[in-house]
């Protein structure tokens, strides 16, 4: 079950990533904030948001795209996305010499947009989810593109089990990894690699209050789609669950937590203060976890936080926290 | 000569300091506003702002307090520092169990202040520089303390020096490495270890231009005074220079470059907007120098540069960029 998310297969695939991804370093986060949050624990803080893109999500896209044949290359690329795996997608169509067609909301952030126009994508703008799909399918129908998806699918998945290798071997024997969970891209990779080659590991995965979706499909055991979603981390927010990384996510996490907004942003300036690390919202959701004190009492372990992404301006950074 | 700080000697020190110290990351710096300025430049930067105490301080006090014998650390020590060398000197008299009287300016910064009382240091403020200087003079004669200077002598000298192992194993083979000078702790150090190890390498030191006290030193031949200096980056101003960090400067760095404020500015904005690392000003000479074009064409060189301090709060930060 899972062969393809094997540790062995994790470690090839992060070889045949080759130098098109980079090793993101783990650190001590520490200081005088936090400490006042994680007392006697031994705190670790992967900084995925220093990955090119600013955030993990090269990792999967990068996956999926190496895996194309040359017809499929020559067809180009196509997929939806508010910001962060658009700029991942078009990133990788750039490396790969091929095309990505991306539909995108009228509400993305700039930051984001420009990003993924630095690559040279053909950016749509749409007004709806609905309008995004639709047309999302209709370029995979009349042109041949392949459809990148933001989390769903093993190659996507076996990108991201990349970043559980490294922290395995940057971070050895954790008692506790802690994890943002949206559509459970990031979550099912990660959590696959560190239970497989650490089993007394436990896994938390960390959703937003407002867009629970993976703690939804967990009580309904299967994959649902959640009509209403609200919540300042816009990368953790999809619409709908899918079965594989569901499934995935079923088999390796221990527990799910729910933040809110203003624990984010707490999060947020904590990384800021104590870290220097100005991060977006979902990339302090794990933070925002461990000072929600819902992760238990945590006092004597070995606790592993991630940053995953960073596509934040300062603008909007200096707005959430001067309003909160 | 300069036996003391020969490639073994460095690795031992590193091996001694243990985990009193962290080893820091050094990561690809990239993205839309740094790519404008470094085309075609392999550029790393050394994250040591994530150094124990948020500077490369620590290394450099810490190797000097585990030098002294059981009857100075009986006495304790003292120190002078606008701030990031008193939280350092505060924070290895709390690691060897000592006691740390030290003299700060009255002008010195909130953040800064509170991190060195935080570590149980006692502080004591002052009017003016000769103030400070004198009175930590009282305290060596009076009490026995033993003052740790902020970047003067040998032991300082090979703490900063393991910051250059760190940097060497971690990018191999660069061609240039730009690092910032004040009184030179740190630029002394890495740079005889870079040279030492990688006679090829090109070591450039970038201080503020109202605070040109390592040129001046370079143009006497020796250690200078210097009445008044004037630059937002107080980490890079010391009022003179000293024999020896001078003597290992004048050895192993190839050249001087001076940065305005405008261009540290301008370098924490980038550090900002790329690798959303919040630092202060004395931080982001190094890339300032990068944007500067005063480093020549860098085109196909790997090339080094450094965030070596962490010590400015949201505040101070977003005033600085808001005025510039």
């Amino acid at each position: 079950m899972y062969e393809e998310l094997s540790p062995e297969t994790i470690e090839s695939v992060l070889r045949q990533l080759g130098d098109r991804v980079l090793t993101t370093p783990s650190v001590r986060f520490y200081g005088d904030r936090v400490n006042e949050f994680a007392r006697d624990v031994e705190l670790f803080i992967k900084l995925e948001l220093f990955q090119y893109t600013g955030t993990f999500k090269a990792r999967g896209a990068m996956n999926v795209v190496r895996n194309l044949d040359a017809g499929q290359l020559a067809r180009g690329i196509t997929a939806v996305s508010a910001g962060n795996h658009a700029i991942a997608a078009a990133y990788c169509a750039r490396i790969f010499g091929t095309s990505a067609r991306i539909f995108m909301p009228k509400t993305a952030k700039q930051i984001r947009v420009e990003r993924a126009r630095s690559y040279g994508a053909e950016l749509v703008f749409c007004e709806t989810q609905t309008e995004m799909f639709e047309r999302a399918e209709a370029a995979q129908r009349d042109e041949g593109r392949t459809f990148v998806h933001p989390f769903e699918g093993p190659f996507t998945v076996q990108g991201t089990a990349t970043v559980g290798l490294e922290i395995a071997s940057q971070i050895p024997q954790l008692d506790l990894m802690v994890l943002p969970i949206g559509g459970g891209g990031l979550c099912s990779g990660v959590a696959s690699y560190l239970k497989q080659v650490n089993p007394g590991i436990r896994i938390v995965g960390v959703e937003p209050e407002g867009a629970d979706i993976m703690a939804l499909s967990f009580d309904t055991g299967g994959p649902v789609v959640k009509e209403e979603v609200r919540t300042i981390a816009d990368s953790l927010a999809p619409p709908k669950s899918e079965p594989y990384t569901y499934g995935v996510c079923r088999k390796f996490v221990d527990q799910l937590v729910q933040v809110s907004d203003a624990e984010m942003i707490q999060g947020m300036r904590i990384l800021l203060d104590d870290m220097k690390l100005m991060v977006e919202p979902a990339a302090a959701a794990t933070t925002a976890a461990l000072l929600s004190g819902r992760l238990g009492d945590l006092a004597g372990q070995r606790v592993g936080v991630i940053a995953c992404g960073a596509n934040i301006d300062f603008e909007n950074f200096t707005d959430l926290l001067r309003n909160s």
